[in-house]
């Protein structure tokens, strides 16, 4: 208890009900001397990397179905990791899956508790075990599965997406017991290996447990993002939510050959080009009336924040490979468009001939693709109400007498921002500030995170983003990678937000 | 000699040079009582049938180069049967090529020559040998390489496209021999067994054979087409011309997440589908400044050639199975639109999402490709220059930042048109009206045929195409069918197109 009276003076009362104070007034950057004591008794980096070096050696690819029982051995070590630190682990059974026409099984989700003590808060921490597909020859510069380090890096699929974080939780809670510090919270683990395939039967399973697994959570963490810059670590808040378009023209009932109907016909495609062209200008501004409607102002206190931001625009636009940005000359623009203002990108078409070479094909039927970004308070009903009025209006314009139609894939998903004041996340950053020595900066991101909004409905409380991985950790494409730095010092970052979480009121959160 | 005086008095002499009289008023609907003895002596029915189910029964598709060694089955059969029809076949090897990552043989090409007369003219025949892909499981009713009869109909892969019109040539020759009737001219055949595979080698061999193989030919005869209805014969005079487009627009190098980087960047495909956009209107008529200055304007005398024309507006778009024609009350404005006019179709776009599914890339680089079919006396050349100058035009207009760029496929192909009134197109409709016992249609297609252009670049002759298949034998597709009729009294048809050929005057062709 006086350990949280004193953090609570430390910090400073009535932080999270503040008239938006400068987000770091209060951080301290000295160490703490129970953190540091703990430290000295952290195992060598070698096993961490061991450690992972295991993980990785997993082939744990959900979309390949032949690669199922990697995934299930995944699951297996992961359970018996939990175990060997004190966790009472559940592998709920998800039944089968039809992939290309085979039954494959769907890997079970871990649930796992370590503490059961009502005095204590409970620290949820999501993950998954599976990987995206790699193979040496897309381009790799060593082994996929062979954990390789090369300058200060370890190479592997699934160091940084999400093998690596994960472990970096494990190691945290390992350095408390191998110490004989006492773990001041309760946590919980929900680990799957399916979330790169759809995350099958997980929504399920959390809505069942609500009043179960899910009923004590103070707070949910996720470590599966990344910083925003390659060396200045960040505390996520905020997510920008997604609504998918499909635009429909069908001219006929099968593909003819120009050459045949060419001139003769009422084609569709040229229909659904154009009404692509209704959407946004040649600066990227969506020409949809009403879509900035309920987009929250840009208030001064948020403004402040987006200006000491670790961000550099000219190793933005080289890392991105781009022609041009929409404010070549403005992070703070550049920075909004991507987090905090809504925007439209056309896909592709479906139903066109999109192979290489010359094919003369009337296509008979083509489907534009198209999402739109939304950002509070934008709804994704909302939005796809003024989208789909837009377009059957622009439809009647055409004059077209072909078919059309427009829909929204499933029903969106929202924005997500959580208050960057909030007393957990004042914890996130003390512990990173601790960790690096350094503020941390706080950041939005441009994506979604379908799971993160299922566990702050289901749960009711605060979700925050803790990414130990660096931009650069090309997580999704080729020589995936985790710094050293980044596995060794996000791992006592944990253990550090652990500690302070720790000192949490529970009636803060 | 007697025999073409008599001839050219039934024509009327002067028919080629007259001032384009009607077209029908002197086609003799009455037998001819040397091709009635002739018909008196042909071979059964069944016969021929047999013969078509023999060479159905090799599946001579030239795009699978596991199905090369019955490419070269096809080209043996074929020589033997013309060999055994007092043929010289000449086996013109191809040598090797390349077919994802293999190398395969090309089929050679033959050269048959029947007759040496220099007192009589040389017809020279071109077809195919091989033939499109089929599977019965892509929804044939029967097994695509067993000829099957069923109402009148012979259905199986190259029934129609393009052995069976081949035989028929064959057939009809072989009723000479029969009969012993003499064969009023020389004849050969250039057959090649990779037209569905790009014509491999066909231009280069055929150009060394100008002065050789070539030096001789008097006419060119093609049945590779057909009818434009179900019931009525016709013969082909005229093609149009193919320009196939690319244009580029480039924003990056490599594909973003649209999630990450959303907002930020110029993105590729709205430039695209905005430049698209600006190339034909709603009602399909090109938007190209200068596109339609060089098109042949429509003479009294043509018009009158489409009015007697055997087409049904409903039944055209039935089969296509469009919404909307462009024309939908005016049969002869929709003709015109499918022959004689240029158009502009949209095929799609390479590069951008077109699977199925919501994928939230940002393409790097999209292509968008489109194609203007074009007709006398518009030049490829001319074309191009136009279409570049105008999207370059528009490209500056937009004023992006991405890069762009747009080109034409290879040099693009003239548009054919011969004289419909030359006497070679009037002994093709009096073997017609023989056969059928009506007065064909002269029609043109909307397509290209690129190896006509060639054997009558080479041969500087009139080139005829003379269908033996009806509108609805689905020649690409599944169920692909020649009727009973189309082949027997397509045969007929040949043979009599044979002996009015024997009347005409060398000087006339």
């Amino acid at each position: 208890m006086s350990e949280r009276n004193s953090m609570m003076n430390k910090f400073g009362s009535g932080v999270a009900g503040s008239n938006l104070p400068p987000l770091d007034e209060d951080i301290s950057l000295k160490k703490d001397s129970d953190k540091d004591d703990f430290w000295l008794h952290r195992r060598q980096p070698s096993t961490y990397i061991e450690t992972l070096r295991e993980a990785v050696g997993i082939r744990s690819i959900s979309t390949w179905p032949d690669a199922r029982n990697e995934c299930l051995r995944m699951v297996q070590w992961t359970a018996a990791k939990l175990e060997e630190l004190g966790f009472e682990t559940e592998l709920r059974k998800m039944g089968d899956q039809d992939m290309d026409g085979k039954s494959v099984p769907i890997p079970p989700i871990i649930l796992a508790t370590r503490g059961n003590d009502q005095y204590k808060k409970t620290l949820l921490i999501y993950g998954h075990l599976d990987v995206q597909p790699a193979r040496q020859s897309d381009g790799w510069y060593t082994e996929p599965f062979c954990l390789t380090e090369d300058d200060g890096k370890l190479y592997g699929r699934g160091a940084s997406d999400d093998k690596g974080p994960l472990l970096g939780w494990f190691h945290a809670i390992e350095a408390y017991i191998k110490t004989s510090i006492r773990i001041p919270i309760n946590i919980k683990f929900v680990l799957e290996t399916m979330l790169e395939s759809g995350s099958e039967g997980l929504d399920d399973l959390m809505m069942n447990q609500k009043n179960q697994f899910l009923a004590d959570v103070d707070l949910v963490a996720i470590s599966d993002n990344y910083w925003l810059s390659r060396n200045q670590p960040c505390i996520t808040y905020g997510l920008r939510g997604l609504c998918y378009f499909f635009v429909e023209v069908e001219c006929g009932s099968k593909d003819l050959h120009s050459g045949v109907f060419g001139g003769a016909v009422r084609e569709a495609l040229p229909d659904l080009i154009w009404i692509l062209d209704q959407l946004v200008d040649v600066d990227g501004n969506i020409l949809i009336p009403g879509i900035l409607d309920n987009v929250c102002p840009v208030l001064p206190e948020e403004e402040a924040l987006y200006d000491g931001i670790d961000f550099d625009l000219e190793e933005f636009k080289a890392d991105s490979g781009v022609k041009a940005l929409r404010y070549p000359e403005d992070k703070r623009a550049t920075l909004m468009a991507r987090w905090r203002f809504p925007c439209l990108t056309l896909h592709g078409i479906q139903g066109a001939f999109g192979d290489p070479g010359a094919k003369t094909v009337i296509p008979r039927k083509v489907i534009g693709k198209f999402s739109i970004r939304l950002v509070p308070n934008q709804r994704p009903e909302r939005i796809d109400k003024l989208v789909r009025d837009f377009l059957v209006q622009k439809w009647e314009e055409r004059g077209s007498p072909n078919k059309f139609q427009c829909y929204m894939a499933d029903d969106g998903l929202k924005p997500w921002c959580a208050n960057p004041f909030h007393p957990s996340y004042k914890a996130a950053r003390q512990a990173t500030a601790w960790a690096y020595g350094r503020i941390p900066d706080m950041t939005r991101e441009g994506g979604t995170l379908e799971r993160l909004l299922l566990l702050q409905e289901i749960t009711g409380k605060n979700v925050l983003l803790i990414p130990m991985g660096s931009c650069d950790d090309a997580a999704h494409t080729k020589n995936e990678k985790i710094n050293m730095e980044n596995y060794i010092t996000g791992t006592k970052l944990f253990s550090a937000f652990i500690h302070e979480v720790g000192k949490l009121e529970r009636s803060e959160l």
